[in-house]
């Protein structure tokens, strides 16, 4: 099952995807959807496959993005970590965010912006102290996710918050694909092309900690909810690590693309 | 002008205290209260003083909390820190917080817990890039914090956030201060009590980043919404820097004061 959120009749509106049928539902994102226990099932009204460009980010305001850092053996590698003991978690706000289309705002006040392909869990149901078996089955689903890095203020201090909450730089969607349809663990390619050149070629098979791992840790000290999202880390071929370093000009076009989810493609234009 | 939640009626009910008139008004909190325009003049209903025992955090959900690290100069030298040139940020979300008399829950899974008072405030406008005056008018005013720190797992990655965002460690209130009635750079006294034993008294002159300062640098990278908290920081004599280090035990009361607003007051319970 795939579900989104897309422009339609002037608002937005949830859509569910299963054997080939689209239905859109009378909520406006997959936010207020998944706030319904009857989400599988609700009623709504068939119709066309929805307009790739009127596709928007899936839950329009999220609250709690949680990042996961230095989780594929590749990437720690290249920025010159050790294979990590722990899971690095970080956050974002809701602010960051961009929808599959839009245009990434590039930050005027640094010419050091990166690129960081990543794949995505949302949460399904709440969950804590939840071992993997039941990490498992709190995850609803999968998405996509560029989590488009200002790495001068990253570097700023030790917390890295400032170099990844800048207003609409985080790219997400297109949609969430249930997690009944999808096997990370087996490996999804993950990509991340700048103006057609391919800067990142990953598998989620390499992550240091699984989807299931991540929550399962995650639920150790906090509760996690329906809608809460996870970005799992980036593969390697980051700007930062390459020598010499490159990064995003302003007018580049990202792409950002995982397997059996699909892409986002994204203009990164002055602010 | 105090602004507080309370509850009430078997609900909650936010309420305004100014020359010496309690009106309590017909929203649930604080927060819901600052999505109105009116919320200074909102017509409500004079009462008595709120019971001290039924006051709740005064926003029950608020999305973004933000905090300062290291942002006084006899704590940054405690720990060991050189005096910051930029403020270091790090989160929490509303799951970690508490109200004013709730028990904080110890983790079980810690034995290094640690208390840090700490100054927060809270925002009244939509603010974005931002200079020192634009951010002092976008703050509403003050409250109490404390950063309940859980220092084995803040410690395990360079990302505090594991940390601090464990299920109800963090309270907050008792109410909130408008800004014209404090001036944190005069100087607030800042405490904090274990068992009825002073560890932290510091004032909030000593910051090192004023909260108008911490709101100008903020908005440079994101959008601040009404009912945003930043939580300021903490002065020495955490548990951390002390010799030898001590750690809140389980069963203890913990009492964090800030003059000119008020305490908390928890009871620090096993989990």
């Amino acid at each position: 099952m795939r579900l989104g959120t897309v422009r339609r009749n002037g608002n937005t509106q949830a859509f569910r995807q299963e054997d080939g049928v689209t239905t859109y539902l009378p909520v406006r994102d997959v936010g207020e959807l998944l706030t319904r226990e009857d989400w599988r099932s609700l009623a709504g009204e068939q119709g066309p496959e929805p307009d790739p460009a009127a596709l928007q980010a899936p839950i329009l305001r999220p609250c709690k993005i949680l990042c996961a850092g230095l989780n594929y053996y590749a990437h720690a590698a290249e920025v010159g970590q050790d294979v990590p003991k722990y899971p690095t978690i970080f956050t974002k706000y809701a602010n960051a965010l961009v929808g599959p289309t839009d245009d990434v705002v590039m930050p005027a006040a640094s010419t050091r912006i990166d690129w960081e392909a990543e794949l995505a869990l949302v949460i399904g149901s709440t969950v804590r102290h939840a071992d993997e078996a039941g990490a498992r089955e709190a995850i609803l689903g999968y998405t996509v996710l560029n989590d488009v890095s200002v790495r001068d203020w990253q570097g700023r201090t030790s917390e890295w918050f400032q170099g990844k909450n800048w207003d609409r730089t985080t790219p997400w969607g297109p949609v969430i694909v249930t997690a009944d349809e999808l096997d990370p663990e087996a490996g999804l390619a993950v990509e991340c092309e700048l103006d057609g050149v391919l800067k990142q070629s990953g598998t989620t098979a390499d992550l240091i900690f699984s989807c299931a791992k991540l929550v399962s840790y995650v639920s150790e000290f906090m509760t996690l909810e329906p809608g809460d999202i996870i970005a799992t880390g980036t593969p390697a071929g980051v700007g930062l690590a390459r020598k010499p370093r490159e990064w995003i000009p302003v007018g580049a076009e990202l792409v950002t693309r995982i397997e059996g989810i699909g892409e986002l493609r994204n203009r990164c234009v002055a602010e």
